[in-house]
């Protein structure tokens, strides 16, 4: 598959590494070309190239690895060209004080998200799982899950494939209104952060 | 400790077997003293009794282990004999078909409760560890996580020594307000189990 992930920080670093371990082509997004190139540069081995926001750019699933306000002006900013595509919302849409979510209590990133771009196929993906996680791949030996929630049965099949080639075990969470639930978990685990003393190298997984 | 279970269902029984594994004392209260009866006998080894409901009862924890709506009642019921104890709420207020909760979008059941008892100190846990899984104590070698949340420290306290005592991994999962985050887990936690064939015997971890 081609991937297009819009971001450079840390989750594009982290999901960027495990397109590249599934053996996909993936191409950064960002603002600013050198932060973009540092990204792939980073990455290190694989078929990897970068684009300056505002450019053309394809990819057959789209990874919106940015902050939700960011989010937001990137779906606005892009609303054409994700149209009948697959898009990863990997937000968690804290506050300030990253002690609750400034979303409506009744709905979730991925729901506002899809409000602004109704034809785009939105999937939450990746919002429990850690960028430092990611990069390994696993944390104490343990695979890391991805609870996949979307309406797009193709879009969800797509990026739990990605996550699946990339070491991961992906699970079906459900319709997109099951987002709220998943970023309830987000929240969860990052408030839990301090009293764990796991400085976001931990990962939720359902045991079975 | 004295702990008093309200319930005499699977959750009575899973909580009632940490509970004397860690050699507490249990009193089991039930509408139907029949019932309460088998749970003590399904229990065996212990120091376990039984009350019907509308007796007397003390208890330095009282663990709810009904519904929601059976828990609404019996807060109301036993207003004044929770008033200043650790009280354990582990419902998931879920709807009908199971793919809801039934408070309010901004709340949780904990705070519902809280506000029907405002002199009681509840205590949000065991909403996402499984009945069969709390009495084996344990999911595939792995020890369960009991997610804890509540405003009043020595209640969390009492409710965390409880589960250390049992065998299991207690988790300060932050003030009663995280409850909705812990409710919310707890009904993915349950939605989850058609996908993963897992029979209500999973449990969520968060892996350090």
């Amino acid at each position: 598959m081609e991937v297009t992930i819009i971001g450079t920080g840390n989750m594009a670093r982290g999901i960027g590494s495990r397109v590249l371990a599934g053996g996909h082509r993936l191409t950064v997004v960002g603002k600013d070309q050198g932060r973009a190139q540092g990204v792939a540069s980073d990455l290190g081995k694989g078929d990897v190239s970068t684009a300056v926001a505002g450019a053309e750019f394809g990819g057959d699933v789209i990874v919106l690895a940015v902050y939700y306000p960011d989010a937001r002006e990137a779906v606005e900013q892009y609303r054409d060209r994700l149209a009948g595509k697959p898009v990863v919302d990997i937000t968690n849409p804290v506050n300030e004080t990253y002690d609750a979510l400034v979303v409506p209590a009744d709905s979730s990133a991925t729901q506002e998200l899809s409000r602004l771009a109704p034809d785009a196929h939105f999937v939450k993906a990746f919002n429990t799982t850690f960028a430092r996680t990611l990069s390994s791949g696993e944390v104490s030996g343990q695979q890391l899950d991805v609870l996949i929630a979307g309406d797009d049965s193709a879009a969800k099949d797509a990026v739990a494939e990605l996550a699946r080639d990339g070491g991961l075990n992906p699970i079906d969470a459900g319709p997109q209104s099951r987002a709220r639930e998943l970023e309830a978990l987000g929240l969860l685990h990052m408030t839990l952060q301090e009293q764990l003393g796991s400085g976001f190298a931990s990962t939720v997984k359902v045991i079975t």
